[in-house]
């Protein structure tokens, strides 16, 4: 293993943009996710828009720990269609084994990341497997997607609930209710 | 607080009885969680039969996590009932604030017990509140129900994750595959 | 159950301010938790100030997350020393029984809030007891703190992360390599 | 991708022997990770014998859930010693990035199939690294250990956790409080 020459530092940018890179490259459009997002929200919030989607699906991939699992999860997929797991561990993770649950405790680090509240989102798109889910989960298709199609599902969740906060403090807001201290904190309300 | 006379001892058979006692008299039946599962698993397992249902839901209501969380969250919702919470507790967990998800924490610690194979299933009947959790979550009816409607549903998920792990022990025993060694391991393969 | 005049909406700021006056009056300083951050990261950051360890605990506090378990926690301590819970779950919170873990359940939804590199800090204060977590763990002083003294060690957890991630960024940003888009970021860099 | 002669159907007892034969091969030895259960363990049960220890740490092992983390972890060890992943998650890996938490991540799927009650165990090894831990954490040694580490970790706080459990019932037993129906949960209690 050589060395690298300048020492290692953690470049925060590089890793978003791989983040991005990636999920691209697996075939995952943001819009797509943006798309899961409007299907899980709209019932709550009409006015919701496509934009506000998008942006808060951004936001969520903004996220160190967000970034830190679809790197992760995306490597692993890809290690597997190039066949160089274990096999024990190739196996599972090619075939998406019922009983290999680490795609899913993946997904939930992501969807911890703003709270609680999104464990429910989350169960229901990987239940119904709605729009680019479906297609992620075809396994006709040749790609291996076991981790991804967990991901794509826990980041449309993630931002379903930061969706969730941010529109109560647009509530509050209206009400008045927002004082000088709250609107310092509304940037990090979760 | 007075002392009890006897030294505090932790007395297992009295928490499960207790978590028994108390599911029931907030009027969830074994047979209703057992419904739910059914619900969740017999596309995959056809021959299921709702004993095997109840006896599951039996297993995962045995585990101490478990208990522990049933009785945490029941009481919860009593104490709520008889408002004795903290006012802007009282609120949220009377209203089942959407952003309060304390409920879906310990609701999680259920679904655990059995692995990360259970977030999905406890997603979807959270999502969807089939059977019994209509009932439960029916805010017209007077009882707070709150945790109890998030923990039943956990039960359930995890009481599914359970089946699972046992059909594949049972397929692979079929197979001829179950060394004795594994044999032995049955009891706890998860 | 009287219902309120007015139908209920979620007030933010009451939430935020309940949080702060049950830990005071609980008897828990916020400049104590600074003393548990400052404990677990001033070997990483000889310079970091104790203004720095307050600043980063207020913010954590600001979280609805960590507030809906703050105010659950002292709840279920407080009902404990009222003698009000179901006999059995009684017994097990007022001793503090080492089979009962839903108090670090509560204390890891804290911590995760600011991502999984908590849940090591978060570990070695709750089996190392420093500073205030020694009194509020000390059973012959009255009070039940099995709920608050993992609450404290959670967020004193929790206010390390967020000092981890935003050093990261203070020092990337000294290096000149944070973009106008990473600016941006920063406020929700986690 | 060719596809396997035979159909896929999981082999759960060749995934436990893969589990056992990359911890060996990875030089962890099972009495090793018995002496941190015993260093955490044996001042609750001073008659604790390296036998119970290592009888635990075999039992955790022979979980699926566990077995699934153990394999993935190892392997994103072994693929980043090989130079194979994506660059941002090669270098986050090799240098065991504080801000890169998956490792922790699955080392809490592994803990939490004994409860919460390992959460403070699993903290308390991972920062004092004593014993094995000291020898998987130099990075001056070689080989990229950064799951295996806290692997070890999370194995030997799961083993705690199921040995507290374990000594309860026997405590109950031993009080004569053990009926026929206590006696046939005793294999799940936890």
């Amino acid at each position: 293993m050589e060395e690298p020459k300048t020492p290692y530092a953690l470049n925060s940018k590089k890793v978003a943009e791989a983040t991005k890179y990636w999920l691209e490259r697996r075939g995952v459009k943001i819009e797509e996710i943006a798309e899961l997002v409007m299907l899980l929200q709209k019932k709550y919030y009409p006015n919701l828009t496509m934009e506000e989607c998008i942006h808060n699906v951004e936001r969520v991939l903004s996220k160190r720990e967000v970034q830190n699992a679809v790197l992760t999860g995306i490597q692993l997929d890809i290690l597997c269609e190039q066949n160089l797991l274990i096999p024990e561990l190739q196996d599972m993770i090619k075939y998406d084994e019922s009983l290999y649950g680490v795609d899913e405790i993946l997904a939930f680090s992501i969807v911890n990341v703003y709270g609680s509240i999104g464990f429910t989102n989350y169960g229901y798109v990987d239940k119904l497997k709605p729009g680019v889910l479906e297609r992620l989960n075809d396994k006709s298709l040749g790609p291996v997607n076991t981790y991804l199609d967990d991901i794509v599902g826990a980041v449309a969740a993630a931002a379903s609930s930061r969706i969730a906060h941010r529109k109560q403090a647009e509530r509050e807001q209206a009400r008045g209710e927002d004082s000088v201290d709250t609107l310092a904190e509304k940037g990090t309300s979760l």
